[in-house]
């Protein structure tokens, strides 16, 4: 195993160290239980918006902490889920009076802790609510997740909603608004290379020379099929074909009901992508495939956004929730409103996204 | 081979195409001759500012062409010098009777070429002023290069001077500076693997699966020496003394002379870094190494420049000068002033470096 690292178990320590230094200004990082925070937190008045999740992904979730984003992320050791005692130190950390949005990945670890967070907090009177992401249309169900998985869109609706909740919106306003940008986001991914967690030195699957495995979750579960490698358009045409694919997919996902005061199943289902429709094209990588090669993949994704009469408002292209070293790439549509769009172009100061300040 | 590309000999066409797609509110790109280039240039009394090298690097150099920073960018082939054609085409689209700067890194074929194209340029009537970027200490002499090879520095540079040309900065203000940048900047590399070029199929070079390279080239030439796989710590405590060392390097490096209308040999010397120094520290991905590893690499070099007296007061860690998918990174230290501080956090918007905007 060749990383740029000292030893396997402080990989995680040294890299938030490295966080902490060298963004001063927009966040600190908090050790025990491990939590990386806004600077200027809590923000008077605003709903504190948190994620979290496994580490291997970053900059997701620690690089979107800052204005305009999130007040807080919790990060579990690499692909593994943060704990219950990690998010509930950080809400009572970011709280400030208007409630906390997290905004959770669907793996079954992730929603399960968040929900006790949640809990927790409520038992010490914070107002709670948890939106789930679950984005990724290659599978149904997957190693770590009932459902589909949560994955690119969770990086768009981290900062519209990071944006929203900065303008004032409310709770419940800011719950409407993260579930419907999970309704409207649809991703899917690959990979030419598996990854090595530092813990186990080995890759976390094996790949032939020549193959590619199509529909990849960010931690390695297995995809949708492998093939041999084919040229990237064949390969970009595959992933768009499932994105687009003109079906409504209903799920149940589970909420907060202030209501019932208690979770309920929640149905949803995600409308297709029409003629006419305003997306954000959002071209990843999974982190070891440089940006050159995801401009390729754009100028197919934008082509075929052509074809369908999808109109491509913005954009991202770039290495945004990553699986450490894994070479490959995700493709995320979100179908987005005028409000979403005026969101998504608001200021916005962290470590990986930047623009407006 | 595998990367996410169709045949080998139309990738860059369709980078550049999909980049031209992605960002067309920004840049241009013009085919045969290749070059890209800001939607709104010429700007009107603003000295245009041109660089351009072998392709593989990106985003360097395509992705810096914007408000702020570079007028014009000519990427050759992959690892090959841009034609002259390409830099005087480029030049004549911009210019707008101001002069030109053009950046050069320290590759013959580059330093050659642009010095063919300024002479055209100026056969026309147009003021141009080349400056070399040598900022690698790493070797004295390298496998395409006479002298030091050019690397981080130039991202630096053509942020810093690419703001000063907007600001109105005239030709001879810009070169000062521009040369300035150069003799206080320094950068070492490290490579834990090779890269692929599309057209060969084959690494780079070859590197046991222990073994990494310490004062690795962008183009994957020969480092210092070739070593075990060891810590991060160590393996930056090596290229930061390297940086560090408290030597002044003297050399000759070429530069127009307008009094006398000739190419004449300047005496360059870096002055060393001291005690109260403020610096620019960048932390820099090869391509293949994920920002979670330059993260740790960062918390290293803090520390030693706390230990040196050195005060790190703007950052800049990803990837933003690179070799494709090679793993690895390197370091930059770049001593500043006020002036150049303040044009550092002047606006910018491009591709890959976005602020302030």
């Amino acid at each position: 195993m060749k990383k740029l690292m000292n030893k396997p178990d402080d990989v995680l320590r040294g890299q938030l160290d490295g966080l902490a230094k060298a963004h001063s200004d927009l966040l600190q990082v908090h050790f025990d239980p491990t939590y990386i925070y806004r600077s200027d937190a809590p923000v008077k008045n605003k709903v504190a918006v948190i994620s979290g999740g496994g580490s291997g992904h970053e900059p997701l979730h620690g690089g979107y902490v800052g204005k305009g984003m999130l007040d807080a992320a919790c990060p579990g050791e690499i692909f593994t889920s943060p704990t219950p005692d990690q998010m509930f130190e950080a809400a009572k950390k970011v709280h400030a009076g208007a409630g906390i949005l997290n905004i959770v990945k669907n793996y079954t670890g992730d929603v399960m802790n968040f929900e006790m967070a949640a809990d927790m907090a409520r038992a010490e009177g914070m107002k709670v609510h948890n939106i789930i992401i679950d984005d990724d249309v290659a599978v149904k169900d997957s190693l770590y997740t009932a459902g589909r998985r949560g994955v690119g869109t969770t990086v768009l609706a981290e900062k519209i909603v990071g944006a929203a909740a900065e303008a004032g919106y409310e709770l419940n306003n800011l719950a409407d608004l993260c579930r419907k940008i999970n309704l409207n986001g649809r991703s899917m991914g690959m990979a030419l290379t598996p990854c090595i967690t530092p813990g186990s030195g080995k890759p976390s699957f094996d790949l032939a020379d020549d193959e590619i495995e199509i529909g990849i979750g960010i931690h390695g579960e297995p995809g949708v099929r492998r093939t041999n490698i084919k040229p990237a358009d064949e390969i970009v045409e595959e992933m768009m074909l499932a994105i687009m694919e003109n079906i409504e997919y209903t799920r149940t996902l589970r909420e907060w009901s202030d209501n019932q005061n208690d979770w309920i199943d929640v149905e949803a289902s995600d409308p297709p992508f029409n003629t006419g429709d305003n997306v954000i094209a959002f071209v990843n990588s999974m982190g070891g495939t440089p940006i050159s090669e995801l401009y390729g993949v754009y100028r197919k994704v934008a082509e075929i956004c052509d074809e369908k009469g999808l109109k491509i408002v913005r954009k991202l292209i770039g290495p945004y929730i990553t699986s450490i070293e894994m070479q490959g790439c995700s493709i995320t549509l979100l179908k987005v409103d005028d409000e979403m769009i005026r969101l998504w172009d608001a200021p916005v100061k962290t470590p990986a996204l930047k623009w407006g300040i």
